[in-house]
């Protein structure tokens, strides 16, 4: 890859970056998370990833303006299309297409390549630990989402089986999982070595949240039943 | 205070509550915890305490769609006439609106009354430990900033001294400082409980964030160079 080709790719993907969870450092953080794990790995073919980690997310905006469009199949299409229009060949722009198709959280379209792979975990990786659940937050903040549920007992439901969206809910839901679905070696290993400052920081939070309500209603209505 | 009274104010509030960072349930956390505060306290008003709780924040839409506008001035002056309106005299009226009025955390207004300086660290309270960093993490994105800055060199600004804005800036700015900022023995307590949370989210969030750049960028060089 050449100066010139990393610029080419490195500019559509500014032309298209919108959110702050998603912004152009979440893209460069994952790319060079890819080329650590790539080390770790033989016969990696490095402008597939590189090409593929610029433009992973260039789909977000489609997705956000229409949540029914999935952002990795629109930004496959989208790396596909500029790829071709700038001259590269079926089999190069094909194989970008598929590592971006696959680069998202879902059992029904895993990985195939090793490339696809590691832009897999690299993504994965900054969706996990501290960085995961900063990011999240940034997001839920973006769509107005709030902190947790409460349940009809009046207590702060930790998110386990939350119905509606909010940041416990999302902890419970992937977050806390992510850790096993990695499919390399270096991008577990880099994961696991963040999985205790996300526990942490998440029973704190639970904590500092859910112990207001547990006193305070009943302090309240003490008061209220007095007069 | 009746039944009556208590949702009179809670109605006021909710009709007035916008953003998740600063949504219904920070207001109840800060009045549970202000109830929590007040037991430690002699010859407290909570008559006063609960409604200054209640609608302390009921300036911030005002805020919102303008910065110049301070939401505690605003929601001051809101409240005022809301309860002016609802029949309690200016001496009652007065009092809610100081309280208010000085629950932000600025020098040149500092809380007089008891109860003024109980709604202050009930409201700082929410802004410590791992609420106030997820707080202040939804607020971001909400108003689309990011989680840090770059230096010139290339690498991750730790907050220190940034001029724009960031969650690393903020983190470094203002909830670093927070902890010795109370009024109360119960509040500075309840909040040094908190601070070893933040500091350990901060450190693993910051290390997570920098650590990709150090050899990411030499590692890219590399591969684009020997083309």
């Amino acid at each position: 890859m050449t100066q010139a080709e990393y610029m080419l790719a490195e500019n559509y993907m500014l032309s298209c970056m919108e959110d702050s969870a998603h912004d152009k450092e979440h893209i460069y953080r994952v790319l060079y998370n890819a080329l650590e794990i790539a080390e770790g790995e033989p016969d990696v073919d490095c402008d597939v990833l590189i090409f593929a980690c610029l433009l992973h997310d260039i789909g977000r905006k489609e997705q956000f303006d229409n949540p029914t469009v999935c952002h990795a199949a629109a930004g496959a299409e989208k790396a596909y299309l500029f790829l071709l229009k700038n001259g590269y060949d079926e089999l190069f722009a094909g194989h970008v297409r598929d590592c971006i198709y696959t680069h998202r959280f879902r059992k029904s379209s895993p990985p195939q390549s090793i490339e696809a792979k590691i832009l897999f975990d690299a993504d994965k990786l900054d969706a996990a630990g501290a960085s995961g659940l900063a990011r999240t937050l940034l997001y839920k903040g973006e769509v107005g989402e709030p902190l947790y549920s409460m349940l009809p007992d009046g207590t702060v439901s930790d998110g386990t089986n939350d119905q509606t969206p909010s940041f416990f809910q999302e902890y419970r839901y992937k977050l806390e999982n992510i850790y096993d679905k990695f499919y390399t070696a270096k991008g577990a290993a880099l994961a696991a070595g963040r999985k205790q400052a996300a526990m942490d920081f998440y029973d704190s939070l639970y904590r500092e949240m859910s112990e207001p309500y547990i006193n305070g209603k009943s302090r309240l209505d003490k008061i209220i039943k007095e007069r």
